[in-house]
């Protein structure tokens, strides 16, 4: 199998662009404590665990809803955005044997999209998928975010794990991190 | 990256457990030729060309569709089927920068699962994803198929290549198989 073009390995271990504050196992096993994060398109020879995904096209989103999107969005890497978060997700067999407009009905009544809406620009989000991949999860979704931000990021996160989406998610951490200044 | 469980290779050269009868180059450039085809998990050593990709969820199919599909679809490897095709495609920046919805438009106007349902259980079939591997391919089909339902077959083929779906189809090749008595 070719490297991906667009994939990206994240590495828990000594060294890292991201320092990890905390580690909280949401649903299941939680992952091998580390230090540090490092994000990049290549596994690290010292890490204590890898993660790796690839970014893809929408695959619920409407247009509409695309736009909306666009037009409040901030990219990721802004200077302000110190904090950040790694929440690896997998879901349940039951969740994976719908059909599209099964999986679609479900994401639509838990307001997933715009739930996320209500938090941006100050929430910045990047999605991966890992399940195509035979990973443990079957999403890497990143966020950044200002410090001050974060009780509004966990505001988030609680409408979204009251959802019915999450009645589905059987395995869920939650990583939070700071840039690590050199 | 950990290997996929549920990946697939396949590989054209000097064997393999189908000959390939014909390659026809319908969009874009041929595959340099190849006498046998194998398919594995693998890739293998010998090989003139190598296509990877993985099965996964329904991307586009609903659940009254998916119903529909399984009671009339008859799995691979029937003794009978003596022919099979494996026909990657790849499709415009245009399709991949749609919304789900769009995509899903365009795929309901193709009347894509209506048509391919109109060969069932004759043409048994079996998609997998490539462009989320960075692979030459976004998708490669495989079908299966008994040699008396050739023409039946190229008659499925010539209803999808004129839909408007195929309008997004950029590189399409057509590879003729046929079992390989060892």
């Amino acid at each position: 199998m070719r490297t991906q073009n667009f994939g990206v390995t994240f590495c828990g271990g000594s060294t890292g662009q991201w320092r990890i504050r905390s580690q909280i196992a949401v649903t299941g096993q939680a992952l091998p404590d580390a230090e540090f994060l490092s994000v990049s398109e290549q596994a690290s020879q010292q890490s204590v665990w890898t993660l790796t995904g690839f970014a893809s096209n929408l695959r619920y989103t409407g247009a509409l809803d695309r736009e909306a999107l666009k037009d409040r969005s901030e990219g990721l890497g802004r200077p302000a955005a110190r904090h950040a978060a790694l929440i690896p997700i997998r879901k349940s067999d039951a969740w994976w044997a719908m059909a599209q407009d099964e999986r679609l009905a479900v994401f639509g009544r838990a307001r997933h999209t715009p739930i996320g809406m209500d938090y941006l620009p100050a929430i910045a989000r990047k999605l991966y998928h890992s399940r195509d991949l035979a990973e443990p999860f079957d999403f890497l979704t990143w966020f950044e975010f200002a410090a001050e931000d974060e009780p509004a990021f966990d505001h988030m996160l609680e409408r979204l794990r009251n959802s019915e989406e999450w009645q589905y998610v059987t395995h869920e951490v939650d990583i939070r991190l700071s840039r690590h200044e050199i």
